[in-house]
């Protein structure tokens, strides 16, 4: 009875009956493109980093010795977080991220999750779109916070070929 | 003969003969104050986030309801992050993290992580000094890496009273 009560007062919030449930938020560092590779360099140098797995961008400029990374994931300690040279490239879901922070929540109920936002205060940005890289590696939503921070609400990446630790 | 050549590098570099390691590297967000309660109330509706600790301003202003955030620790999923009241108190560790990212990095041994991230790169900021809060609450040194963000490097926060799990 309870369950059927809370099934209904789900549909009705137009919401699907799944809650929402994060596994990660990885923030994003967004480098002046073609630094990323010698940032990621500089982690791994300073910090201990491990890098966990690398996207590059398809699109390779012909006046580059190296592809721009699209994602770069690094652990460090428990913590993991997501390093992308910054382009113009309107298909990379971090495109916004010119300044401030940027987060990847990681879940598997993008839409859902994207409501749940807006309903406590976020603002939607674009369309639901695909994404590809360590971070967003299926359907992507972007939400920004109050406090002019981005979220990247994606479906995990499991495209992506994981390094093997 | 390996490990005597390797002690006295060591001692030349005048660096510590522990291996630097860290923890964890938690990603700080700075709010124009008083706003950091609103944010972490936002953070929980919105995308479900746990509140692990909080450490308030000692220096509560008359004006204001509430006490100033100095720093509270949330975790979605497997990540932890910060957030903190953006103030001019010249005490707080995040006082240098008007823009960009500010990334929290634990390890025991914050002196010579300062080193090595110099030696690799990075521009040190400030002496080292006392920190408080659910990220830093023991010695703490700052780094900015060479693509702007700012690094807090410090010992783990003892000192902080966890909410238990």
């Amino acid at each position: 009875m309870a369950q059927e009560a809370q099934a209904v007062s789900g549909a009705e919030n137009g919401a699907k009956a799944s809650p929402v449930v994060f596994t990660a938020a990885k923030p994003w560092l967004v480098v002046e493109a073609p630094k990323a590779n010698d940032a990621v360099l500089f982690y791994k140098a300073a910090f201990g980093a491990e890098e966990l797995s690398r996207v590059n961008d398809p699109k390779r400029k012909a006046e580059l010795e190296l592809p721009l990374i699209r994602s770069a994931e690094l652990k460090i300690g428990s913590s993991v977080f997501v390093v992308s040279d910054l382009t113009d490239d309107s298909s990379s879901p971090a495109k916004s991220a010119v300044s401030g922070l940027v987060f990847c929540l990681e879940t598997e109920s993008v839409e859902a999750a994207v409501a749940k936002a807006v309903a406590a205060g976020a603002v939607s940005e674009d369309e639901l779109t695909e994404g590809e890289g360590g971070c967003c590696g299926g359907v992507v939503g972007k939400v920004k916070d109050p406090y002019g921070n981005l979220w990247l609400i994606c479906s995990p990446a499991k495209k992506c070929g994981d390094v093997d630790a």
